[in-house]
């Protein structure tokens, strides 16, 4: 479920191809504004990718900047989907250390190429575009609530103190992640990530 | 001085007239490749920005990958000249609050628009310019070079354990702080930042 989705103008009623070449669209978008930047990624270039004419890509998006919103809820359903799978049932620092893994592995799998989706999109559109900067701290806002819903959930388990702030905690891992994607990203090496995600995990475990 | 000089092609010699028009220029790219991203600051808006004919820039600089270079350079000056203010006295807690403040005055002063020039040129260049990641590569490793320094004196001060991992811990405070910045400017405001860097303050007080 796109988080943005939820303000910002619902797709159309689509057949299922019409469904279908809209994502194709999306998916080609996606790709090459996270490859070259958004600015950089032409409409032709798109159009060529997702093998459509022009007139196909205006029938689904009226503008670049909605092709944007689109891209944005595509990206937050891929990163999202996959933490969530983990977040869902983080209980325990056990679960925790399996999230841990999965931000890693994430990473390496690239060989750190492309950081994270979200925190590119933001750091490309923060200043150009203002929705796309509403719906990406949405996005955040979505991915702080799944992590703080954790903390509460190993918390109400006796694993963290009755005391903490979760809210304040979640952010900071979510901010701990991104720092850590963001210079593993520039250093080409998954170091950043690890330390920055154990110090995080390690100031949890002062909290027991 | 800007790091990435030590293996990049220098600055030839100009006339104290030509530094200055070329300094112009670098000023006016950085700011509309930090306003609009690097690929949407075209050449000829920098020309108007900084007013020198085309002729005038490519005397200056070949092309705009050197431009590029020339910005990261410029930004990095910036950035780590003024962490280092702080950073090269950091030998207390009271001294790393002292940062902490920096940080987030800085970012307020702004109202949280533009997050960090260093983390927002890497997300945007990483994958498009090798060199310019390689250069802001070596922008982190200097801004954690210092960090660690301060963690080092800070130890031999008593103030931290013995057994400290300074590498470890400053790179995970500058993702930290990268992190916390970019939250903060998708978001516009300084929570992020505040809660990112305070657990991470909070983590080393644990090593005390």
């Amino acid at each position: 479920m796109a988080v943005s989705n939820l303000e910002y103008p619902a797709v159309r009623t689509f057949t299922a191809k019409g469904l279908a070449t809209r994502e194709r669209i999306v998916v080609a978008a996606s790709s090459l504004m996270l490859e070259h930047g958004v600015d950089a990624a032409k409409l032709e270039d798109i159009q060529a990718e997702a093998r459509v004419s022009a007139s196909q890509l205006y029938h689904y998006f009226e503008d670049k900047s909605a092709l944007i919103l689109a891209v944005i809820d595509h990206q937050t359903d891929a990163v999202l989907g996959m933490h969530r799978q983990i977040l869902v049932r983080l209980d325990s620092f056990t679960a925790l250390q399996e999230w841990r893994d999965l931000i890693v592995a994430s990473i390496e799998s690239n060989q750190c190429v492309g950081g994270c989706p979200l925190g590119s999109l933001a750091s490309g559109l923060a200043e150009s575009d203002p929705l796309a900067r509403a719906a990406l701290a949405k996005s955040f806002a979505e991915w702080q609530r799944m992590l703080r819903v954790g903390l509460e959930t190993m918390r109400d388990h006796g694993e963290l103190r009755a005391d903490i702030d979760a809210e304040s905690l979640s952010l900071s891992i979510l901010a701990s992640v991104q720092g850590g994607l963001l210079l593993s990203q520039t250093r080409r090496d998954s170091d950043a990530v690890r330390a920055s995600v154990d110090m995080a995990i390690a100031y949890l475990k002062t909290l027991r």
